[in-house]
């Protein structure tokens, strides 16, 4: 095929682009690099352009700008692809963690170290550059590509559902694809087809109008901080099982034929407590860790705050407690409902004395693709001939909002094509990208177009 | 009696000198502001001489200074008393919450607002200027004083049991009188016999050892703000009744008489529910809401704290979870015992995959008096005379650990001889003393010192 050719043949020149654009620091949750975020956005519609996009631009957002591409399919009733990466970075910080400087990239053995390396700039490019060798090879891809790449993911995506709303026929297709997630390792493959949603909330505890002196008040006035920790707790029974009613209505149990798929995943358990840093996993019987951590909802208090917390004693029975708690959701529930079902439970559950407030923070649903549809079915055969190994299919503990989006607006699944690989470090200091999986990332999408386009 | 017209005459510079004291931002938790400290103890030291106390001096701790004064009776055989006091006061967090700066008294109508004005500046300070009418007047007061005022009572006293060990000599007197508590109301009197001990910990949950992402590691990994939360949520019942084992085992349950002594206090619960802020009262089932803040034990969460706190969502399980939690104890209880307790419970209820660690902060012990002693009687008729009502009996329900480092050491008890209103929002912001209070306080000390001497 010429078009893996070509790639084999311009890997030092993909290098060096894609080391331009690590140089730019785009963090986009710091307001000083407003500037360097624009310049990344800038930088990557110039190369959509040279790579053969016959339209490419800036489109404006409430918040940072989302580059747009499109390029039509060589032949006519090829399929749509929609493209969606992200071009901003988190913060480099701690800086004195790095080995090498986040912004200068540098190669050490076969990684690429730099901020954004793997999280996002270099599965995104790979997209960019297997689209070149179209039109070096055939003139124009076997699809027809759309990419959407914001500038916002780190920092929530607050402006892309807007986006997507507003330009729904723009971004019309017939399936997305991202390349924002890891692999088990450099030859094994993995194909995602399944993440968690999340509802956010925080909680406010309100006990006597203003602060009191635990020795006056003590015994006779509701502590806010206690009475949230007993309503905290009651939320789980001890194994994390969630209390809330009608919490797991809507939960998709495993399929036996699921849980053995998912059992075929290598799983070293030592090498994951270490990873984790903890002496015993914890959490639902009955599931393994991988179904706990991917197929399973989950409820995790992140962070609460409430009185004297400087260091010595002070004896204050405070007036508010707070804590902001995060559920980790699976198909088929609904963050929204699930939003409603925690704050009617914690309004009842709230003792005598004391009110309670719950704000909701933000949610996404969960998303599960086919594993039988024809996009799954080309990506998978795009990742076995690139990575000269089968993958398995996985599901994905965390989240990425813009696949509820796509599914809810455009009415599309989303492929989960990642590159990354386990210790690329993500949003930690030496962030990396392993350059084989870059090189193989390309061979994977020209693979997954030919496939889909043929 | 010309101390009581010296002292009537002299009141508006008794004021301005409390206005001064309460400038200096002596709050001893916070190390920025040991100079204030430092230049309190000076100050007081300076108005002692003012005062005609012919010995006065600041006497180094391991800790904050203390002030001490002595000034031998104008006739031989009087009594010695033993005056205690703190210059040191709470930090004033949260300042947004303060309606004018905590470190520049002002008056509203007859209240001065100031951090310290009642928590005990202005108390202790009537016992200096009570003082000085005696040298206008018969150039030394009725019985030898002694006064011994600390700088480290916020942050539980940790230098006074070791002075008042090393110099228990120049300590000996045949009572000891604080005026560091509440009365019921500008013409209700009140003398406390008892006070709580307190019992403060700081328990930190330990989970995994860095924070990870929820999405990948939640349901599997033990989260130490939930576990934290569940053990907090344990150590009490619905109702507030403590259940770590043994706690109760000390506890001197109230005797009927004492019973119906404590119900003869005046009590609004109205007007107690609006000074709380609260929409109504809770605790232990089976005793009044007086009993409940006096006469029984409790456990508060005094602060807590871990994970995110900052506005928005971050989907983080941390690494650690923290609580300070304090216990109110009541006669026999014993705070090295009761902080031996609550420790072994913490650990053994700890649940797999987390640690805890629980460090002691501070303890004090309960005190009871005798309310048929001489002392305590010429204090009764003081406060009659002064307020023009006769005082009622009561329990206090916060701490004041010398009381029972005055009886283990030297010997005596403790008369508590309160000036402060039970809405001076101690430890809070707003903290104010109530003027009249502070002129009929001098009173007060006068005519006890006179009846002591007499």
């Amino acid at each position: 095929m010429k078009a893996l050719e070509y790639a084999q043949t311009h890997q030092e020149q993909f290098l060096e682009e894609l080391k331009e654009f690590l140089r730019i620091p785009s963090v986009s949750t710091q307001a000083r690099h407003e500037p360097d975020v624009a310049r990344a956005a800038a930088w990557l519609r110039d190369k959509l352009l040279a790579a053969g996009f016959p339209r490419a631009e800036v489109m404006p957002t409430a918040g940072h700008p989302v580059v747009y591409g499109e390029w039509p399919a060589a032949g006519a009733g090829a399929p749509t692809v929609l493209v969606y990466g992200h071009y901003d970075v988190q913060p480099p910080d701690p800086l004195d963690a790095w080995r090498t400087p986040p912004f200068e990239p540098t190669i050490v053995g076969d990684d690429l170290f730099a901020r954004g390396a793997a999280d996002d700039k270099g599965q995104l490019y790979a997209h960019v550059k297997a689209a070149e060798t179209f039109r070096q090879t055939a003139g124009a891809p076997p699809v027809t590509l759309k990419c959407i790449f914001e500038g916002e993911e780190e920092i929530g995506s607050p402006s892309l559902d807007p986006f997507v709303r507003e330009h729904a026929d723009l971004l019309a297709a017939d399936v997305a694809v991202i390349s924002d997630s890891n692999i088990l390792g450099e030859d094994l493959p993995a194909i995602f087809y399944a993440l968690r949603g999340l509802a956010y909330v925080e909680v406010t505890v309100t006990g006597p109008a203003h602060d009191l002196h635990s020795g006056i008040y003590g015994g006779a006035v509701h502590n806010p901080i206690n009475a949230l920790c007993a309503m905290i707790a009651s939320l789980q029974d001890e194994h994390g099982r969630i209390t809330i009613p009608g919490f797991y209505d809507r939960v998709r149990e495993l399929a036996p034929d699921e849980r053995a798929e998912l059992a075929r995943v290598p799983f070293d358990r030592q090498a994951w407590l270490e990873e984790a840093g903890v002496t015993t996993d914890w959490g639902e019987p009955g599931y393994t860790i991988i179904e706990r951590t991917t197929a399973r909802p989950t409820l995790d208090v992140n962070g609460i705050w409430g009185g004297y917390v400087e260091p010595g004693a002070k004896t204050v029975l405070p007036g508010q407690a707070h804590a902001k708690i995060s559920m980790r959701l699976v198909p088929d529930q609904d963050p929204a409902e699930i939003s409603q079902l925690i704050t009617a439970h914690l309004e009842a559950i709230a003792p005598p004395g004391v009110s309670v407030e719950v704000r909701d923070l933000h949610g996404g649903g969960p998303a599960i693709v086919r594993r039988d549809s024809p996009a799954m079915q080309a990506a998978f055969r795009a990742y076995g001939a690139a990575f000269g190994q089968e993958p398995v299919f996985m599901r994905a503990g965390g989240s990425i909002a813009v696949v509820a989006t796509f599914q809810d607006v455009l009415g599309i699944e989303t492929i989960l094509m990642g590159f990354g690989l386990p210790d690329d470090n993500l949003h930690a200091p030496n962030e990396k990208f392993h350059l084989p999986n870059f090189y193989k990332g390309i061979e994977t999408v020209i693979r997954f177009l030919e496939n889909l386009g043929a």
